[in-house]
Formats: structure tokens, C-alpha cells, sequence
């Protein structure tokens, strides 16, 4: 299907229940997901996703990973309420991979930072780029909630 | 190292070496790297590195990959000519993504395309987004060189 793909040129339209069945999973039945904020293009996360996952974003409109160290759905923000509102959704040219365009609210980081990518490597040092917006422990009480 | 990260504020330095070392590489020593042009934000593809590519990338500005279906360097560009030059490199929370800001010269897909994310889902469709700027055959001569 993705093979085929490559050949069509834009607008071209296919049933997405065909093209989601082929999506490449991995060995444990997960697939990457890149979520990007949709207006500022910032990068603020990726996570995985199973095909339940994938389906109730797609369903429902608001972002759902599979969190690999709970081994269940991870509907963003069910606990610290910063949630994602999905705005468009992208496969990749093989079709292992999800680009997420979401509306990110506050955080997307459970340390309080907007994106998870703040950690630079800055010739031969590591800089810290962002302190966070929102403490943790307020969105999260003491529970440690990622992942 | 990551979870003593979070705490660290803006600014905050570390040798670069003793962070790098705390990558959490996967059962098969890699670790997914997303490429962003730097200046537009758009997301043209995701790949993976292991030790090695991650250090080349570092150690050249341009970016080398791992090729999970060749079991090798993917020096991107090197058939294609459409080369990635590194403007900064970042590391997510848990230290298990990279994201790559680049100066993507031409397409980042093999198809020809700028971008690799050019299925979108939309509703009860897939539609494709994108036509490519260049022929595949022009950047690769009848040779699939793709990851």
C-alpha cells in the first residue's frame, strides 16, 4: 500500500481503513508518534502509539498514546488536564511512522516544560533550554505521571 | 542523569559526554531521531541512530543515520546528494528521542518529496499531501536507496 502510495500524486484519495491497516507496527504492535504544535511548529514530544490508540485520536479528536511502562492507553493529560487536540494526523512515506498536529494546552512535558526537547547539545556541553511553566508537583500532585 | 536534568534550570550545563552516555538506546542500540527544518518547523522525516551515527553527526554538522534495512551508516545524502546539515541537536526528557533542527538541502524523502509525512488521514480518507519536487529516479538513478 505505502509502495503504491509513493506514486500518487496530491489529492489523491484511498479509504484510510486501508491505509491504517498496513501502518507498520512494530514488534510489540506500537508505532511511533511525533506530536508538533500546529501553529508555532514546535516539536514538543514523541511518544508511542498501538492501533487502539490511534484509533480512539482518530475517533475522538483528543490524543491518545500507549504508555510502554503502564502497558496501557495514555489519554494525555487524563491526570494533569494538559491534554492534546488533535488538528491533523500524518503518516509517513513507509508507514511506520505518526506526525501528530495538535493544539498543545500548557505543558506537554510532565517536568512543566512545553516541549520535551530541552535538553541541547551545545558543542561539548549539554544546556538546559526551558524551565517549566507549571511546577510538577501541580500537575501532578506527588504522583510521578509520565510515561 | 535525565531525572537530575529535570530539575536543572535554564542555562544550566553539563559535559556533554556524561549526558550522551545516558542515552536510552533501544534492545538494538538505536534511537529515534527526528529531522526538523530549522527554520520553517516543518517536520520532514523520522529515522534512527545508533552510538556511531549520533557521533558523526555531532563530530561532521551533517547528519548520518542508521539504516535498520542495510545494518548500516546512512550517510543521509550520499546518493542523493540531498544532504542535511545539523543547525542544533536536542534530547528529549527520558533521553530516548533526538530531535535534529537541519538545513535539509531539496527533498528529505526518497519519493522526492520534501517532507516524508505526505499521507494524511482526513476522516474516512487518506489523502496525499504532497507531489515530489524531484523525480526519484533523478536522485537515485533506478537504485531503491531508501533506509
Amino acid at each position: 500500500m505505502f509502495k503504491t502510495l509513493e506514486k500518487a500524486s496530491r489529492s489523491t484519495r484511498r479509504p484510510a481503513a486501508e491505509v491504517l491497516e498496513k501502518l507498520k507496527l512494530n514488534s510489540d504492535g506500537l508505532i511511533p508518534a511525533i506530536a508538533q504544535q500546529f501553529d508555532s511548529g514546535e516539536v514538543l514530544m514523541m511518544a508511542w502509539m498501538n492501533r487502539e490508540a490511534l484509533d480512539e485520536t482518530l475517533r475522538t479528536g483528543r490524543v491518545c498514546y500507549y504508555s510502554r511502562s503502564r502497558q496501557a492507553l495514555w489519554r494525555k493529560g487524563e491526570q494533569s488536564g494538559q491534554v492534546q487536540q488533535l488538528q491533523s494526523l500524518h503518516l509517513d512515506c513507509d508507514g511506520d511512522t505518526i506526525l501528530l498536529k495538535v493544539d498543545q494546552t500548557g505543558p506537554a512535558c510532565h517536568t512543566g516544560r512545553r516541549s520535551c526537547f530541552y535538553v541541547q547539545i551545545d558543542n561539548d556541553e549539554a544546556v538546559i533550554t526551558s524551565d517549566p511553566e507549571i511546577a510538577p508537583e501541580t500537575l501532578y500532585g506527588h504522583k510521578d505521571d509520565t510515561k
